[in-house]
């Protein structure tokens, strides 16, 4: 959709902090993460949420959270991770094209910080956390 | 693993208000539901988290909680679905068997609620929101 910001990152329209990227899949560091490491993984093409999203695109969504998560655990030894997928404003989706979230928890003040805006991290920050949680 | 609730739950040993159950897949009513409709899915073999589960195994439980969220929105007309699956203790994981929340989200004050300890609902609640959201 021409005026999704998620499409625009797709298609390199807008940069983005890249970690993993396919025919059908691509995933990018979150702005203003929960904690470092904090992921998105969405479809390349444009759905809006659970609801409208093919059933095997769905599933093969969570097959690459579930790669990127064991590669964020290697990496950075986070004591959890926690996955959620928001359908609908009221459930928290901020965008309208339906996304994972993959949270590396690291200590107790990251717990369900659901309502936390997120840090700021500098540019040289993203950059190497992006290069150490890349995936080839 | 014989000390599970999940896996009793699953083999029947402990009662449940069961929503959906196949050759791998189980699904039942959150005792503590965070809203009406709070469904758990998980798979029948024990397993932790997202790191030891086969890949396989959990884009399959992600399709299964795609269909029950479409039924929920069927029957319920939530304003949103937040799903989510928790990787250990610190990342909220109260049971070690993998799982995956399903709650609709229908007013405000459920938004973002990760922290509640959930409604206590009575047998006459549970059973009629049970046959409600019942996928044969």
């Amino acid at each position: 959709m021409s005026d999704c910001i998620f499409c625009k990152i797709v298609s390199g329209d807008i940069p983005s902090y890249k970690i993993y990227d396919d025919d059908r899949v691509f995933a990018f560091l979150d702005i203003k993460p929960l904690s470092k490491g904090h992921t998105l993984v969405l479809p390349k093409e444009h759905f809006e949420n659970v609801f409208d999203i093919p059933e095997d695109l769905y599933a093969y969504m969570f097959e690459v959270a579930k790669n990127i998560s064991a590669n964020i655990k290697e990496k950075y030894q986070p004591e959890g991770i926690f996955i959620n997928q928001n359908n609908g404003e009221m459930a928290g989706q901020s965008v309208l094209h339906i996304h994972i979230h993959v949270k590396p928890i690291y200590n107790e003040s990251q717990k369900h910080k659901e309502e936390d805006k997120g840090m700021q991290l500098s540019t040289e920050e993203m950059e190497k956390i992006c290069n150490d949680l890349k995936i080839a």
